[in-house]
């Protein structure tokens, strides 16, 4: 066999039973081979930044990495800034990026490129083959570097020539690290901090923390303290609803985000980092917590939490199952014209269960998380990195890592634009997402954004680099070119009604909501 | 006035007139200052694909650069491949990329991330900005990079601090280095190989030796010699038809662009380099010229063409004036079922004088370029990087430079999936602009590839990442959600009217030709 299949096999072995692909020239022995091998489901994307938004979102619902499938230097770079997103989301991704022959580089080819220098500023680990012998053990080595900690971005450089060369074998899986445990004094600070503050104790949670096992430790904990339980403001994937322990959000404007926290006297960290503000504003801080605050990091993301939750539960003598969360009634389906309040309740009256909600709202949605709350179970998943762009090519991978369940990719149409190739793979693939595009023509955010950073006053040119109305973007037809079925609505009720319907049937549907 | 403003100060006082820009909150204070100062246009892409092809595309027709407008490292990635097409093409580009401020960084937010890491491999100039005073020697700076040798990337980080804060001046434009002149000796020894090889000889033009001037001097060259006149495979921009002296290119097949050379016993450079191999290919050769050519470097893409031609043709005591060229008949409008020959005919045959053709028709448009030799005076422009998704953004740059001219993009629809939001900014900015885009709804170059590196006999699920069939892409619809109006044929004859029509407008319109 050659390195091309070796590589397969490898990666096979080692769990990776998915490709998300977009090949060129120099990657056709590595088709070729996944082509022979059976086993790994090939999905194809019509950008880069879809592969890679797809494998973040399958590393999300999957909890293993898949593969990518990238053309040189360009293609990869096309893939950087969902990777960016991924990495700030430890999503664990194993690209596989063909480069030129070994001996083809001397003579500086169009496509040839620093490629681990493209890679380097979103990878957490870069192999590069030099022979087809090396290609395997890379292969197996990316994986385990994929499954490091919370998780990695794994970059192997695959020369064409270590792809075609004979012969090779595959590599044995190779483990991943334990992650490590929390320090015992650590876990002996954090009890004793939120004993003291009691209701101005807050539990930062991140990373699995904030799945069923985790929330349930942490309703424990904060039964015994009294403490508040939060995410920084994002969550890679929290789970959610039908009762589950409710966990707040630092909010994304800085004065409600100080708001927020400005009771907190101390502050738990279990997989989250000190919540700073997105951006810096003239006149205000990036560190958002009240001036004495008390910090106690007890575990990165990239640690054991679960096991850092328990010791901490019986540090401090919790009872031993959490107390039911109090059970929200669902609001009602509102009709009318659309506002913020109205898309948060009907979204979340409609949330079928076991959703897989990937936010990506921005200005139209910020009310929709905390009506959610009151949905069937479901997981939300945030935008990491802020690289917008990251909802529809995310929704494309959970979809494929969870076809049992319902993807429900909540967009504005600024973010949508980015990676709207991600419908035709949906298209393709008969994905299970319903998407919402909230259409209101502008970088709505940005408007604000302008007043927040003191450049009041904007003329028309500014203005008009943050409105889209000129021409009107047509999701129906953007939809309908990519071969998914749209529709467009303009009141609650329609809208209701459409959702409703897209919800009901299998396969990717858009609706339009015109702002 | 702030840092922000002393740049756009700076930029218009260095010719910059043009901003293709996807602005974020980072950015909002140079936006803010785009607004305050009259005399640079402000181009909105919804990509930054789009914005950085635009850039590309306005230097190839302008001969001096416009800035670029990025959010932060993961905009500036989403600019990459089309920035590695830039520079293999030698445009100049000045790129202003918005960075979180100074103080903020240190907290590691959702956006941070090594922006002059992502910019380095593409860039030829990297400044970064630390306080307000230093933002408009720096913009002066970029500029004269962006304008060195025959044009490079300058990459400008500019903290959002740096921007907001007062006071700051704008700064006096910077000369670029003047141009190297080739060495005699390097001329005397072209004379003597070319005069020594006779019809064995070639000239390999390359840079603005491909422009009226240049293809003068070397048809006068060629007059004296016999030497053939050729670029190395693609041109940044080439001047042609309407009886200007005609150069081949090396074929993209590497079995083609053997025999094509196998001739040529000297071949001198002149702003060209050696001709290579676009990929490797097992037991192919990567450098294409035939054992035992000599070759003579007389001149670098940097360097002063005009003045090495004008050299050598003295040298060889070249006549005054070019022989005229042929004078080539116009093919006939086809009929019929759509085909390569066909496609070539009716292009050549409707191409309007003054047309700028940017191509990236891959495999479907091999013979137009042949074909339009024939052809009114025209401009073609090729992709010299090889990142795919570069010609309908460069044909929103070439749209903006020169709005008197129609642009005709030629493009296969794999292609134009990567960068489609190009055909929104067209809309809005009513570009002159003609696309025709070749469905064959498959990556038609990777199934002759696949066979091309040995990888034969292709399975259903190899076949299948290579196939876009799955569903239609319906061109029409998508261009109707950009705002474009696009037509689609099937026969050759429709296509000619539908062609005609839309070059008789002004405005964007697209042809969606079925194959």
């Amino acid at each position: 066999m050659n390195g091309a299949e070796s590589l397969v096999r490898s990666l096979l072995a080692s769990g990776v039973t998915t490709c998300f692909a977009n090949p060129g020239t120099s990657e056709m022995h590595f088709v070729a081979a996944l082509d022979r091998v059976p086993g790994v489901r090939c999905v194809l994307g019509l950008f880069e930044g879809v592969v890679t938004g797809a494998a973040d979102g399958y590393w999300r619902m999957a909890d293993k990495p898949a593969a990518t499938l990238l053309h040189l230097g360009p293609g990869l770079a096309n893939g950087v800034a969902n990777l960016h997103n991924a990495r700030k989301a430890n999503s664990g991704i194993v690209n596989v990026i063909g480069e030129h022959a070994t001996y083809h580089l001397q003579h500086d080819a169009p496509l040839t490129s620093d490629i681990a220098g493209i890679a380097r500023p979103v990878s957490h680990w870069i192999g590069r083959a030099e022979t087809a012998g090396d290609v395997a053990r890379l292969g197996a080595e990316a994986v385990a570097a994929a499954m490091t900690g919370a998780g990695q971005i794994a970059s192997l450089i695959l020369p064409a020539d270590t792809a075609w060369t004979e012969p090779a074998e595959p590599a044995a899986p190779i483990a991943a690290p334990a992650r490590r445990k929390a320090d015992a004094a650590a876990i002996e600070a954090a009890a004793t901090a939120l004993k003291a503050a009691g209701g101005h104790g807050m539990l930062m949670l991140g990373g699995i923390a904030l799945r069923r096992h985790g929330l349930e430790l942490a309703a424990r904990i904060s039964a015994a303290t009294g403490c508040k339980l939060s995410n920084s403001g994002y969550s890679a994937r929290m789970e959610r609803g039908g009762g589950l322990p409710e966990v707040g959000r630092v909010p994304f404007m800085v004065d409600q985000a100080l708001a927020y926290l400005k009771e907190v006297r101390q502050l738990v960290l279990v997989g989250a980092r000190k919540p700073v503000a997105f951006f810096a504003y003239p006149g205000k801080p990036s560190l958002l917590l009240p001036e004495g605050c008390g910090i106690v990091p007890v575990a990165t993301v990239d640690d054991d939490l679960i096991d850092a939750l328990e010791r901490l539960a019986d540090a401090l003598g919790a009872p031993k199952a959490a107390p039911a969360a109090p059970s929200l009634p669902k609001p009602a389906v509102p009709d009318g014209a659309p506002a913020p309040d109205k898309i948060a309740a009907a979204i979340a009256a409609l949330l079928p269960e076991g959703a897989i909600v990937v936010d990506e709202s921005i200005t139209s949605g910020r009310g929709i998380f905390a009506a959610a709350a009151a949905s069937a179970p479901h997981d939300w998943l945030n935008n990491m990195g802020g690289s917008i762009g990251y909802s529809l090519p995310v929704a494309v991978g959970c979809a494929i890592a969870r076809p049992e369940r319902k993807v429900v990719a909540l967009t504005g149409d600024g973010s949508a634009f980015y990676t709207l190739q991600a419908l035709w793979t949906m298209a393709r693939e008969n994905l299970n997402v319903t998407m919402v595009v909230f259409a209101n023509r502008s970088y709505a955010i940005l408007r604000n954004e302008l007043a927040n950073v003191g450049a009041a006053n904007p003329g028309p040119r500014a203005i008009d680099m943050l409105t889209l109305d000129r021409p009107d973007p047509d999701w129906v037809a953007l939809a309908k070119g990519h071969g998914v079925l749209g529709r467009r609505v303009e009141d609650m009720g329609s809208f209701a009604k459409a959702f409703s319907a897209a919800l009901a049937e299998h396969g990717p549907q858009l609706i339009e909501l015109r702002l």
